[in-house]
């Protein structure tokens, strides 16, 4: 397959799926989620291939988590699917309608973006995600997934293509490649391809934005914070901090960086506890000199096991691993700065119970999430009630944080007169009355 | 000055300014107005310098006539400034509002984007109507003019600086940079630049867009299409493809392409007429040899003077200059198909009394601007009633068409709870119900 050629011909079929109607992409919606579960016997001995191949190749067993498509994954995106179709539709909505002359009325109208290529990890529940966003949304979707899920995958990607043609999309207006050097076929399609979604690996985003010219969107590093202020209620800080630790260690929602206050009375309380409770998950404690000089204080009498290491803050990194970075800063606002400078504008989080510190610390961090006393991992599409989304977005342009159906739509201006020229406004024979219709 | 160390302490003010009210922004504009009226004569002085050397250079009178800065463009970024101060404020609006459960309340909040790299042509007004919107919506500017404007751009933005400090701004909100090869050096600055605008030649675009990792936002090609059906409105046609192409000929949204319906009786009422205002207007057309063989046969009794050429259809481009590429279709889909695939997603027109195929064309034509019986012209800030513009996008990502105030803004997501962990959800000892609030 020519990847250019087929998404070239996507291009003009794009046009045509973004004028379905909100009826046929929902019917097409409900079509999928019905095949997906008449066929799923046939899903699932595609999957055990994949596993099967897995096993041979020895890979890790929280891959193979991901890896495995079961009834449990089958009734999450079947639910999922039924979610979205009860959302409003993103399209056609009229977000500006204004006369500028009589008989000179401009409307702003949302669109599906167009022709969308997503890269995303070995996950076969991503790729119905995915697809139920894009048809639900109105766009075209290039399809490249993880090779470890290749057979489900193939699967998948057949049933829902058989799915939306039957429910009277346009032939062309889905793809899947395959291939790996597939992608770099795909980063050269600028001009056809309005959008990519890389996800994964950090120096895997970071090659694909570094090697196009199409737009794309998601994030790169995710190095969430988490600044324990000195009002914070001690418990909720430690409960907070190990659930953003540890519930999903290797999600770029997961925190990489602890900012606790130089505050002798807060450091009493909240190291002993914290180091016990590091130490109890198995938590590496990388901080620096003045953090760890507590800390090997406190090991001593009552950490145990805490591993614990000196570094210099310069050093503070995305583990997506058991390790955690901590230092003491002074002020709420050295705290700011820090995240600003060196955090990727993800998601970071202040734990205080005072709220006109918690609100200055909202306002000046500069990431797509900051919250106040819970956790990071909240940053999810799913969690915010989208739905699902397809991916999450460090970037300040377009779509910022989890993207769900409205981060896949953009706009068009609709101006209908009859006859008007700009030559008469210049001239001074017309003028604008601008009236908000 | 080292640009990347300027843009790294605007980076830790841009926050602060993010936080500044709705009423400090407002003042600071006023505050800009009054000062630009009150320094006139020493602003006028300054812009002699530049016309003077533009003399001595040998500039041409067209792009002479843009350097200048006169009462009367003085008057009007004055009057876009009052009318700045009148609109909406864009930063700090509620667009979501979710309980997502019981204590844990999602807000999406709009935000500046940060700190904006604005490259832009030798036009003094420009840089005044750059700087305000940037005030206006709470974002730090990074200024480079072009170089014929040296002196007026100077200060011009010593002004505004000076007004905004007195107004409250942090110091380092606003930063000029004269040299061309410090555009390069800010080229480099992903992680400080969250956007960079570039006006100007395509080329110039092009370089940008080419040459960094900040999302750039913006157009290279303005290539406009009008389309005439065979239910046009003769006269309108004719009037709004002179006014698309002759009334600012270099501008990004004049009208490059003429696509005609291959009907017979249109052919036959609409050529002689175009023809006859294209030569008498010094238009050049350069159309395929089907047209071109119709406008020979005009030619010789009616058209005098036109100049035309046959050419391959693959010829078409942005001229920005008096020639017009002409082809016939026999379809309004043939049209749209065209225009998606060589046009550039700008802006382009259908000129019809038939408004069913009116609507086809504006639903399947894939552009920022879909204009029915009125001249391309019209895709401009001020014409929508923004006030001004920053630039105008042909990307789908982020804003689409002219940008002005709301295209300056993103939004950041705010959480706050008490204490709830995502662990507790996941074990489905909590469950979220998504109240929109």
């Amino acid at each position: 397959m020519v990847v250019r050629d087929e998404v070239r011909k996507m291009k003009t079929v794009a046009p045509l799926v973004a004028a379905m109607s909100n009826e046929a992409r929902c019917k097409a919606l409900k079509c999928v989620a019905e095949k997906l579960a008449e066929k799923k016997d046939e899903i699932f001995a595609e999957n055990k291939k994949d596993l099967e191949a897995a096993a041979e190749n020895g890979v890790a067993d929280a891959i193979v988590k991901r890896l495995k498509f079961d009834e449990g994954k089958l009734r999450d995106v079947i639910a999922g699917i039924n979610q979205l179709v009860t959302l409003d539709d993103p399209i056609g909505k009229i977000t500006l309608d204004r006369e500028l002359d009589e008989g000179l009325r401009l409307t702003r109208v949302t669109c599906p973006i167009g022709v969308i290529g997503v890269i995303f990890e070995a996950r076969p529940d991503a790729l119905v995600q995915i697809s139920s966003l894009c048809i639900r949304s109105g766009n075209c979707p290039v399809l490249k997934g993880g090779k470890e899920t290749t057979f489900t995958n193939r699967i998948l990607f057949g049933i829902i293509y058989d799915a939306v043609i039957e429910a009277g999309f346009p032939e062309g207006c889905m793809l899947q490649v395959e291939q790996h050097n597939e992608i770099d076929e795909l980063l050269k399609c600028d001009g056809l391809v309005d959008l990519l979604i890389p996800r994964g690996s950090n120096a895997f985003v970071r090659y694909i934005m570094d090697n196009t010219h199409i737009p794309v969107m998601g994030h790169a590093d995710g190095v969430c914070h988490i600044y324990v202020d000195k009002d914070a209620d001690i418990d909720k800080a430690v409960n907070i901090i190990l659930d953003a630790k540890t519930q999903y260690t290797a999600a770029c929602n997961a925190v990489e960086t602890l900012l606790i206050q130089r505050d002798e009375e807060l450091i009493g309380k909240l190291m002993p506890k914290l180091v016990k409770a590091l130490a109890e998950n198995g938590i590496k404690l990388r901080g620096t000199k003045e953090v760890i000089d507590k800390v090997d204080a406190l090991a001593k009498t009552e950490a145990g096991s805490l591993e614990f290491e000196a570094i210099d803050e310069s050093e503070f990194k995305e583990y997506l691993a058991l390790i955690v970075s901590a230092k003491f800063v002074d002020t709420v606002d050295e705290a700011i700065d820090h995240i600003n400078l060196h955090g990727s504008h993800h998601t970071d989080a202040i734990i205080t119970e005072n709220s006109e510190v918690a609100e200055r610390f909202m306002q000046l961090v500069d990431s797509a999430g900051v919250y106040q006393n819970c956790s990071t991992r909240f940053a999810d599409g799913f969690r915010y009630g989208f739905g699902a989304e397809v991916g999450i977005s460090t970037s300040k342009i377009h779509a910022r944080g989890p993207v769900g159906l409205e981060g896949l739509v953009t706009y068009k201006y609709k101006l209908v007169g009859h006859g008007q020229i700009v030559g008469d406004y210049a001239s001074g024979k017309s003028s604008f009355h601008f009236k908000d219709l």
